[in-house]
C-alpha cells in the first residue's frame, strides 16, 4: 500500500489510577504523542480514538468528541470500537484516511477508564464484547469463553498446564523493566498453576487485568514525512482486519480463530513479507490460551503446536510485557502495542530486539469476532 | 473528490418496537440495502455500522461485529460512534475507506434499540452524548441543553414560541404519508404550544421522542459502478465533518453550531456547489431549536433569521418528516437522512421534490459537538 509513518507515540502509565480521570489519561496521551513527534498541535488533521465501553465505564459515550475537546482540538474525530481490538481497529482507519488523501497527519489514541466500576460491574461491561443475547445471558464471563477454549486446546493437542503458565511467566519476565507496566514482577509457572482458579483450567496468573490507561501515536503521509523532513519514521507495511462470528457456539473449531488467520493472510500479502521476517511479535495475551491460539492462528508454528512453541522457540513475544503485565485498558492496548513495535524498531524498546527491522502487532476483540494484525518496518 | 455512489438504501419501521431485537433491526436493514441495490451479499467489502449506546441500552459492545455476524458476513465490521451523529459518521468513514481504495463497495448500517430500558435510562444514557463531567452530573439532560440554546435564541433574535412550533408542524404534516414514520398524525402551532413543559421554553412536541430503528445503504467506487453496470447511481458530491467543544458552556456563542458552520464551509467547498443549488434539505431537529439554529449555521438564511425563515422559506426541509416525526434511533439518524435524499434525487419520495438534483444532510451529534453534512447529487 502507499506508505504511511509513524511518527512518534505515547504511552502513559497503566494501572489503577484513581487519581485519573478518562479526561486525564487522553490529555496526556495526546500532547505526548504530539510532543514525542516533533509536530505541531495544529498540524494534526483528525483524531481517531479507539474506546471500548467508555459509556459504561464514565458514562461518557461521544467519547471522540470529548478526546478532542480534553486537547482543545477542533478537527473531525471518530471514534472506532470494536471491544479490546478498538485501539488496532482506530490505528487501521486513521492509515485508512491518511491513504483517502483526505488527511495529511492523524492523531490516534487508545484509552479506557475502567476502575471507576466495581469489579463484577467491569466484568459485566466486557462481556458486551461477546455475544449479549447468547453468551452473556447465560452468565458466561471472557475467562469462562477462553476456559472453554483452553480445555478443548488441552484435550485436542496435549496442550499442557505448564505450557500455558509459561505465557504469563514471559510476559511478567518481559515486564518487569517497564515503569508503564501495571504489574512488574516476575512470576514462576508453580505461582500461575497454584494461584486462584478463575475459570478451570484458567487461573487467576493467566488472567489480564482490569486497567486504566492510554496510548497514543501520530500517523502520518509519506508526502508529509518528505515535506516535514522527518527522519527515520516506521512504515506501516501491512494492515489487515479479519472477522468471525461474535458467539463462540457458532464457529467450527474454538481451538483457532478463524479471523486471525484470515487477517494474518492478508497482511503477509501485503507486505510480500514471510513469518521468517519478522523480529518482534506483539500479541494479544488476554488469557494465557490466546497467546498459544495467536502464534498458531498467525502461523509461527503448526496448529497445536503453540504450546512447545511457547516454550521452544526464541520469537521475541510481548518483549515489554504484554496485556499480561503491562495491564489492559481495552481501548488502548491496539495502540499500546503499535508504539511498542515502534519503539523495538526505532531501537529504543526496554528490551530491545538486536536489529529488530519487521515487527507484528495482533490485536483480538472479544473471544475472536475481530482480529486486526499490523506490520511495521524501517527501510 | 473522486466519485463515490449510493446504489441502494433500505429503512425499517421507526417507533416503540416491543418485538424486535438490535439484531433483528440489523438483520432487516442490511438485507433490505443489499436487496435493493441489487448487488450479491458476496460483493459486500466491508461493514460501517452507526451506533450510539448499545452498550448501555441492551448490554452489547463490539457492536459491528455483532452485526456482521447477525448478516453472516465475514468482512471487516467498524463501529463508528459520535452520539445522534453516529450514522453519518459511518457513512463517511465507508467513503473514505472506498476513497483509499482498499474497498469497494460497504455496507453502511445505522441502528439503536433504545426502548429495552427505562425511559430515565435511556434519558441517562443519552447524555453520555454531552459532558459527562460538567453537564450530566449536574443532571443537566439534553433538552435542557437545547432549551438554553432556545432561550438565548428567542431572547437574542426575537425568535418566537411559534416559529419553534413551526419546525415540529412541518415536519409531522411531512411524515404523515411516512409509512417507516413513528408520528404519523398532523399537529397545530396551538398544539406545540400547550404540550407539557419539558425543559422551558422546549415542550414536549418541541422533542423528537425515544425510537428503535435501523437504516442502510450500500456505497460503491466509480470502477464497481461502472464494471456492473449500475444505472443512475446517486453520487456524493461533499462529504464533512466538523467540531466544536463537547461541553456548551466552553463556546463562544450558544445560539449557532461552530461545527456546522465548519462542515458547511467544507462541503459547499468540497462540492463547488452553492445554497442556491440545492434543491432538499434534511437536517437534525432532535428540539425543534436545532433545526432553526442548522439553517442559520449552513448559511441558508441569515444569523438569527432562522425563525422567519421557517415562516416563510419554500425550501423543502426534512421531507420525511424529520427526527420529530421520524423518530429518532439514535445511530440510525444519519443514515435515514442519507436515505431519504437518496429517494429524493431518485424521484421516489413520498414527498417529491419534483426535479430535485442536489440534497444535503445535516446530522448533529450532542449539542454541536460534532455536525457531519453530505451533499448527493445525481448527473
Amino acid at each position: 500500500m502507499k506508505k504511511i509513518a509513524i511518527i512518534g507515540g505515547y504511552q502513559t502509565a497503566f494501572g489503577e489510577l484513581w487519581e485519573k480521570s478518562l479526561g486525564d489519561l487522553i490529555e496526556e496521551a495526546g500532547i505526548g504523542a504530539i510532543s514525542d513527534s516533533g509536530i505541531e498541535k495544529n498540524d494534526v488533521n483528525c483524531l481517531y480514538l479507539g474506546n471500548m465501553a467508555a459509556g459504561r465505564f464514565v458514562g461518557q459515550e461521544h467519547v471522540a468528541a470529548f478526546a478532542a475537546d480534553c486537547l482543545s482540538l477542533k478537527v473531525p474525530a471518530i471514534r472506532c470500537e470494536a471491544a479490546c481490538a478498538s485501539g488496532a481497529l482506530a490505528f487501521s482507519q486513521a492509515c485508512i484516511k491518511i491513504l483517502s488523501g483526505k488527511a495529511e497527519t492523524a492523531l490516534v489514541i487508545g484509552a479506557e477508564k475502567m476502575t471507576d466500576v466495581i469489579g463484577s460491574e467491569a466484568v459485566t461491561t466486557l462481556m458486551g464484547a461477546g455475544d449479549s443475547e447468547w453468551e452473556s445471558s447465560i452468565g458466561l464471563t471472557f475467562a469462562g469463553l477462553y476456559a472453554l477454549m483452553a480445555r478443548a486446546h488441552m484435550h485436542r493437542y496435549k496442550t499442557t498446564r505448564e505450557q500455558l503458565a509459561m505465557v504469563a511467566v514471559n510476559n511478567h519476565k518481559n515486564g518487569q523493566k517497564n515503569e508503564k507496566a501495571q504489574f512488574r514482577f516476575p512470576i514462576t509457572v508453580d505461582d500461575v498453576i497454584k494461584s486462584a482458579v478463575i475459570a478451570d483450567p484458567l487461573r487467576l496468573l493467566d488472567c489480564s487485568p482490569i486497567t486504566d490507561g492510554a496510548a497514543s501515536v501520530i500517523v502520518a503521509s509519506e508526502d508529509y514525512v518528505q515535506k516535514k523532513k522527518i527522519e527515520n519514521p516506521v512504515w506501516v507495511l501491512g494492515s489487515s482486519h479479519g472477522s468471525d462470528s461474535i458467539g463462540l457456539h457458532d464457529r467450527a473449531d474454538i481451538t483457532e480463530m478463524a479471523s486471525v488467520k484470515k487477517a494474518a493472510k492478508d497482511v503477509f500479502d501485503e507486505s510480500g513479507l514471510k513469518h521468517k521476517d519478522i523480529d518482534v511479535v506483539e500479541l494479544h495475551d488476554c488469557f494465557t490460551i490466546n497467546e498459544i491460539i495467536g502464534l498458531e492462528s498467525m502461523g509461527f508454528c503448526e496448529k497445536g503446536k503453540g504450546g512447545t512453541f511457547v516454550e521452544e522457540s526464541e520469537l521475541p513475544t510481548n518483549t515489554t510485557g504484554g496485556l499480561k503485565s503491562c495491564g489492559h485498558p481495552v481501548g488502548a492496548t491496539g495502540v499500546r502495542q503499535i508504539i511498542d513495535i515502534y519503539r523495538q524498531l526505532k531501537g529504543v524498546s526496554i528490551n530491545q530486539v538486536k536489529g529488530a527491522e519487521h515487527g507484528l502487532a495482533l490485536n483480538v476483540g472479544g473471544s475472536g469476532a475481530t482480529a486486526i494484525i499490523h506490520i511495521l518496518g524501517v527501510e
